[in-house]
Parts: C-alpha cells; sequence; structure tokens
C-alpha cells in the first residue's frame, strides 16, 4: 500500500449467525461496551451453520488484505458447551479468537504463529453467568474487545502448544506420478469452486486439470469461455478454481467440500 | 463490563428491508448527513417482511447488550402511511424509535419507560416532501440522528401515555394447574424454537417439557443429546428454547410463533 | 437537513458478493488499510451475480441521501479480466468508482457529470500481482480508499469522454398517442414493482396504469387497498410502482426487469 501504516484497534466478525438474527448486532453491542472506539469489520454471517470447513475457507481468504494486528474473532461452534476449548491465537496474520475446532486451520497453514493461549481467565468474559450455548457473545467478543484495548494475550489464559491445536486435515496438496492432488476446499456465492491448489504449482508451460467428468486447460480469464461454459483458471485468491463463466460451477457439478481435483502438466 | 462506561452516539438499525435492495444503506447516508460522527450498528435487516412479531422478539433479544444511552431505530411498518402513530420512547435500555405497532412490545416488558412521544414535530424529518411509503427514510432515520446529536425527547412531538402504546400480547407466561403455558416468540437461524417462559421459571428441582408430541426434560448444552436429538434447554437470551442438537427444530417440527409449550415439574 | 454539513471520507459499497463469502470484508480490510479513518457504509451486496440492472436501479435510488462528497464503489462486474474499462467519474451525486458496463447509467441520468477517468495508472492500485478475477478487490478498492484521502481523480488514469461511458438502454420514458409507457426498472425486496416512469409525469388529475392485465388507478397510500390487493402508487424512490399491499407484486405477476407499464389520464 502507498498509504502510510496506521494501527487501529480493528475486530473483524466471521460467523454463522445469519442475517435474520440480532445475534451479530449484539457481538457489536458487547465490543462497543467494552471499547467504544473500536473499528468492527464483518468477514461473512452467512456461513452455513455448524460448516467450520467452510469458516475456515472465508477466513484465511480473508486475513491476508487486513492489518496484521486486526483481531479475527470466529464463531462457529458447534461444540458449545462441550469441553473444546476456546482460544486466542498470536500470527503474523493478525489475533486469532474464537473456539479450537478447525476453523483457524487455514489462517494456521499460511501464517507464523507466535503464541497460543487458552481462554481459562474469567475476568475478561461478559461478568454475567455464561451460557453453555453462546460463548461468542459470553467469552469471544470480550476477549476480542479486550484484546483491541492493548490486554496481552498472555492475561486471557493458559498458553498451550500451537502444533495442540486442532486442525481440519486436507489443505496441502498430494504429488501423485503424473502431477498434483487437491480437494475442493472452498465454494463461493458465485458457485465457483476453490481448490487446494496454489497457483505455485502450475507456474510456467500448459497445465491441465481434471474434476469429475471434466477435463480442461487452465486457462486465465472468465471471458476466456463463452457464457456457460467452464473454465479452469487461478481465481483472485490464488488457488486453481473451476468456474462457469457467469453461472454456477457447483450447482452444475453438484460440487461438495472435499471433492478431489487433479493438475497435471499437458 | 470490566472497561470504563463511555456513552457514544451509537444508532441500531432493525428492519425487513433485506439485503438485496440498498435500503438500509440509505439509512446510513440519511444519519451521517445529519451526524457524521454516529456509530451505526445492524442488527437485522433479515425480518421477514412485515413481521412485526418477529421484530419485537429480536430487539428485546439485544437491547439488554447495548449501552443504555444506545438508540434503537425499528422499521418493520405494514401499516405506513395509514394513521398509526410514530413513535420514540425513552427506556432503560435505550431510546426506541419506529412506529406504533408493536414491535417495541418485548423490550417495554422487559425495560422501564420513562417518557414517550408521538413524532409530530417535521422540523427533524427529511425536509424534502414526506412519502407515504418509507416513514424509516424521511421521519425516523432524520430522528434518530437527531436524538444522536443529543436534542432532548420532547422536542420531537406531543407525549403520550406509555400505557397507551400498542403491544403485542402473549408475552407473560400463564400459570396452569400443573405448571406453565407459554408461546414460541421466536425462532432463529438455527431453527431453535424459543419460548416466552424464563428461566426463572424453571430454577432448581427437575422439569418436563411439553411441545407438539414431544415430551422433554430441560437439560443444559446441546451436545447433551446426539446430533439430530431434540433437546429442551435454557437458550443464551435466558428463554426456555426447544433445538435439535446441529440441526433445526423448527423445520422438523413446522413451528410458527405463538405456537403453545409446556413446562412442569418432573 | 437541518444540522450543518460536515464533509467526510466515506465510501459506500454496491456489489454482487453475496453475504456468504469474506469478498466485501477484503474490500473493507483494503480500504481501511489505506485509510484507517474511511467510513464505509454497504449500500448492498445482494445484488443477483452479474446482474448490471439491479445494480444500476438499486445505486441510483442511494446516491440522492448521501453526501455528494461520498464515494461509490460498486463492483457488479461480469466481464472482469476482458477490455472493459474501470472508471472514476466526479458527479453531483458523488464520485463512482467501477467497471463501465452500465452500472452507472442510472446516476448518470440523474445527476451532473464533471470529470471521467480510465483507471489505467497502477500506483493506485493493489502492489501486488492484480488478478484477472477480482478487480474489486486489486484495483477498484484502493482506488476509491485513495480518493478519501484526497487524491486529485485526474491522477488515477486518462481522462475519457463522459458521452462514451456505457449505457443501459430504456430510463427515458416514452411519451404514446395516450400517455407514457415506461419499463420496470427494479424490484425490490417486498416485491415491489418499480417502473422508470417518474412522478413528474403524473401531477395534477386522475391516472391510470397499465401492467399486464391490471388496470389501476393511481393510489397514495398501500393501506389504501386490502391486503392482498394490487395498488399503483408513486413510491418513496419517486417513480410509479406496483405493489400488492403485504404481499409480493413481483411473485405474483412474475415480474421481469424490462417489462412493460403504461401510464395515462383517466
Amino acid at each position: 500500500m502507498s498509504a502510510a501504516f496506521t494501527p487501529a484497534p480493528m475486530i473483524t466478525l466471521l460467523t454463522d449467525f445469519g442475517y435474520q438474527d440480532s445475534y451479530a448486532g449484539i457481538l457489536r453491542g458487547i465490543i462497543f461496551q467494552i471499547n467504544p472506539t473500536a473499528t468492527i469489520i464483518d468477514l461473512t454471517h452467512g456461513i452455513a451453520p455448524h460448516d467450520c470447513h467452510a469458516a475456515m475457507f472465508q477466513l484465511r481468504q480473508a486475513t491476508p488484505y487486513f492489518n496484521p494486528q486486526t483481531i479475527h474473532l470466529a464463531v462457529v461452534d458447534p461444540g458449545v458447551g462441550s469441553s473444546r476449548r476456546g482460544l486466542a491465537i498470536q500470527t503474523s496474520q493478525g489475533v486469532l479468537v474464537g473456539p479450537d475446532n478447525g476453523i483457524f486451520t487455514g489462517v494456521l497453514h499460511q501464517a507464523q504463529v507466535s503464541q497460543a493461549v487458552e481462554l481459562t481467565n474469567p475476568d475478561y468474559w461478559l461478568p454475567l453467568e455464561i451460557s453453555t450455548t453462546f460463548h461468542g457473545r459470553d467469552i469471544f467478543a470480550p476477549v476480542a474487545a479486550h484484546l483491541s484495548l492493548g490486554v496481552a494475550l498472555g492475561s486471557f489464559g493458559n498458553p498451550i502448544d500451537p502444533a495442540a491445536l486442532i486442525r481440519l486435515p486436507g489443505l496441502e496438496p498430494e504429488q501423485t506420478s503424473v502431477g498434483w492432488r487437491g480437494i475442493v476446499q472452498g465454494i463461493d456465492h458465485f458457485g465457483n469452486v476453490i481448490s487446494t491448489l496454489p497457483k505455485t504449482l502450475c507456474q510456467g508451460g500448459t497445465w491441465m486439470v481434471q474434476y469429475q467428468a471434466l477435463t480442461l486447460p487452465l486457462m486465465q480469464i472468465y471471458s476466456e469461455v463463452s457464457p456457460d461454459q467452464p473454465i479452469a483458471l487461478i481465481g483472485s485468491h490464488g488457488w486453481l478454481e473451476i468456474a462457469i463463466n457467469q453461472g454456477s460451477a457447483a450447482q452444475i457439478y453438484g460440487t461438495r467440500l472435499g471433492d478431489t481435483i487433479y493438475l497435471y502438466p499437458a
């Protein structure tokens, strides 16, 4: 960026709360009561209920574009109230706050981790009875707000080994005898099917992509094919993607997260 | 909260405008032209069109988590242009601004009301021709913005008796010969079915819940039952709730607002 | 407005990114890294994918309600990566930033244009490899952010003739032998069908409206007809609109953008 860097107490929100309830607004109310000058940014509240894989992908896609001092609060929490841990993790792409269920796998895969704590110190939680069903409100939002005020990470609980954090499997492409095998890590609103295969794998030369019954040459822009035709290209996020020009590939191909995609030289 | 309380000109928005139009953005444009330093927070714009009951529930669920100086602008307004009154109401959970059609019933039920006015003073409305179909834009948003600048409530119109405000019925649980009868006051994005029965009714001892053909013991956390199994518990909002662990109770049971739910000692 | 006018670096966002991805949040991350004090307002991210006509309507409906120094960033961009131009346009209703594909037609129709440039200067783009699929992130958001810092419009690229900007057809009502013919330019979340016929055409006297098999007198407020009955009236935006009181006209009549609507004296 050409402008001077100005740190700011910025907090992003990523949840599966949807847009019909006031749950996301409640997180903001709590954060503003603790830090009235926080800047709060919605990444999305449209993660499908309890979909930790989608949360993982949407978060890893966003963190590189934020100030590294940003606090990323992520609440997709099917195990709330059980023994799953609450986390705050300092990384080179911001501080992550949320449940220990794999939603941070993608950021942990692409960033450097310097410190992780389990949220065990109730001094920074909501000073009411803690519910068993909404730790986003009662624990994670207040912790994020106090972090934005400058409270040190170590104050929030016991240090834990970053190697012990729960991680979702499959993010690392596997080498095959003829090329690479990846999986679908994300599906976006346009129906684009986004793989785990990074552009660094297919620099130079000509590459082919295989997904279900499709075999496609790797191309560069959607409009290289006619409307409604499939195309394989490197998406804006830097991963190989299957798309339909002005259509939805995920819908046409019935894509599911975890589907296999192959990449090999032509 | 552990941090110092800092009043701020904060305005929340709750509407049935949805997310495909620029209507909610227009409210912000108007507020910022009157008070460029306002902090504006979306509670939700996803209330079903004209659903005053859902608006009532989402608003009452949120107000306790905001600074009591917050201005809550709520626009679900099927009677716009008719003789229904516009309101500004000072309560212990913030100032409420919107139409007199019952959407404030829940907050009025749980907060103390100190003053109410009918919005009759056009000095604080949009200085254009007032439309007959969008008082959110032409009257309520400008009034909320002027409130956030410190204009006294009494300036906006004639005082009215809080007892005369329109209220939706059924929020008060009824005692039966064996326990309590409540109704469904809300359904959230996860399909959780939220009753009017507060946790204060079922402290101590063992309680049973009856809803449709279900009879369930009152439990504590979603994960006490297997995925896809029903559970009755006290939700994060403090009311008895019927849920399906990692599923949608409202969908399975075809829940409608106003359905009856019973609570009784085991 | 009765309050003093205070210019502020305000940026609105209108996209077809939807609400399930973090794309809109990424735009904010980029803008805040360049201008941490920007105020960012969502008009909507709910434009149907690639629907330039809907984007055009939602944007023209909103700009009159914003400070004329506002920067309106609009990204509905089916031709991204092709030869379509990127634009920044100074108008009397704010600065418009986005692709040259017709989405600005409505604002250009109702505002005065003073200057237009093609975005050719990469000094103000994201200093990474520019993707071929997400100019919203790589070009338009950084340009909007630099505009909000006060960079002069001429710095962003070569001047172009405003008359050469791509415009969608049909916004101008046509006079017929008995009255006026317009088209449906917008459909809102409530299912209201919004025409291109402005209220200035039907001042005074009694007017009739014809749409599909409907012939309706022009009325004034939704509640002039019973629930579920159709009505023709001037909507809050100032255009003739067909609505169903507390229902969805677009759904009942299978409305499509571009449908014909007639207006004539009774």
